[in-house]
This record gives C-alpha cells, structure tokens and sequence, in this order.
C-alpha cells in the first residue's frame, strides 16, 4: 500500500488503533512507511498495541509495527522510514525506534495524557530523550492531535478499560 | 530451575550470553527470576540476545527474556521479579523492566563500554531514566562486572562481530 504523506499514514495508525478497542486492546496505534522514489512513501506495517492479546507487556504498537516492519524488510534497521503513532512513543518504544533508524516520529497525543489515563508511564519526553540520548531522531509532536484524541477520549469514557 | 541468590541468577545469564556468541549473536545475556517463599529464586527465564537470529531489533537479551517470563507466567506484570542482565540495560529495555513492575535490577558492564564497542546507544544511563521517569525499579551497578567485562571483552576482539 503507498500514501502520499505523513498525514495519510496517521489515518492508518488512527484506524488501527480503533480496531484494537474494538478487540480489547489499549487506544494505541502506529505505522511505518519508507520513502519511495515517486515523493510518496511505501507502508510497511500498521499495528496496534497487543499487550492484553499477546500477554506481553513490551507488544505496544510501535514495538509491534518495528517487529513487523523488520520482518518484512528483512533488516534490522529501518533506513528512510517514519513512523506515525497516535500517543508519543514511551521511552521504552522511543528507544527501539532510534535502534532501528527511524527518521522521523510524528505522534498525536502526548505520554502525560496516557498516564492521566491511569498507565504506570515512565514520564519522560521524546524531546527529553532525544537531546539526553543525543538522537538524531526528528519528533513532530501534536500532529493531528484532534482526532487522535477522540479516539482515546473514547477509550477513557468505557469502563471495562484495562490499563497496566 | 532455582537458584539462591542474583549472583547464581548473574551466572545464568552469563553462561546465556555466552552461548549467544557461540551462535553469532552479540554479547548480550539476560535472566528474570522469582523470589519464593523458601528465601530463594524461581527462575522463569534466561534468554542472550537474538537480534541478528531473529532479524528484530528490539529482541534485546532483556526484552527476550520478559516476553518469555510473560507467555510463562501468563501475566504481563512481574510481580516479586529481579533481573540480572550482563550489561546495563538500554532505555528500551529499562523501559521495559518499569513497565513489567521488575522490583530489581542487577548488571555488569556499563551503556558507555557497550557505546565504545560501537554500538548505536542512546547514552541515558539506568540511574537517570530511574530519576527522571520516576521509577520504584531498584538498581545494582557493576555487579559482577569482572566476569561480565571478560564476555564482553572476548566478544569485541572478534573480527567477525557485528554491532547495529
């Protein structure tokens, strides 16, 4: 599947993420696309979080969609790609995406509004860990923050929500 | 399988790490174990990393060896845990380690011998993701460090190594 842009790539981690409610899952999705040579960008993997499915506390979705993408690629880093999550990555899913060479991160909601949400977030930025970790990694915070935050506003409101 | 105390725990993960580089993996071994009632230690997993094997970047030794402690135990957190990990785990899997309530954490070598060997580190050492992200994880530095540097440094003398 191709997108013409960052902003196409969002939608797909936006509708992933709402399948994962749909499935018992946490309001995370991510996807991750490679630059082709045409200026648009190559999807690669669009997952959402698993770690209620899988019984897996590390299966966020940009752990999933890194897993996946790696996989499909049949590489360990994934050079000339973004990914697009619908919450800032954690620090531990931060952290895989400088391992595996990510370019760019654009993400919607920010960690603090997941741990309002009640998950045991280790409160530290991507901007905080970039500069400590000196990544070259480049962060576009609060990109199509409106409708990612519908979608997790919708996960906050049903009660049979489980966080971890 | 039991063990006493963390540094029988250690000596697991450093027989792991070393079967590792046996098999061409990088010099990285981690184990979770469980305190009993008996004032010992269940060990539910012991896994080196497996990155080049698995073509997956995030199987560091610590991330394999809670995934594994996961599907065992059935939970996604690991109650009453500790670690013990050959080196220093990186922010993702400190990260990791917070997320799955892992009470304990005890390693050898340091990030930094990890980054001169030229691996791509994200240079935040366990001390200041604790601090700044709030953890109750406690921490033991340079725990059996010797017979960790030995691994390591047998590893980094291999012409045929291979860092990501």
């Amino acid at each position: 599947m191709k997108v013409k842009n960052p902003q196409e790539l969002m939608k797909l981690a936006i509708e992933k993420a709402r399948d994962g409610i749909k499935r018992g899952q946490t309001p995370f999705g991510a996807a991750i696309a490679r630059k082709n040579k045409s200026g648009g960008y190559d999807v690669i993997s669009v997952e959402h979080n698993e770690v209620w499915d899988k019984t897996d506390i590390t299966e966020h979705a940009e752990i999933n969609a890194i897993r996946k993408a790696c996989a499909r690629l049949g590489k360990v880093k994934l050079t000339n790609c973004i990914i697009a999550s619908t919450t800032e990555p954690c620090p531990m899913c931060f952290s895989a995406i400088h391992w595996a060479g990510v370019k760019e991160i654009y993400y919607g909601t920010n960690i603090s509004d997941a741990q309002k949400a009640k998950f045991s977030e280790l409160t530290i930025s991507n901007q905080q860990m970039k500069k400590l970790g000196k990544s070259p990694v480049k962060i576009h915070p609060d990109y199509m923050r409106k409708e990612a935050e519908k979608l997790f506003n919708d996960w906050v409101k049903n009660p049979k929500k489980k966080t971890y």
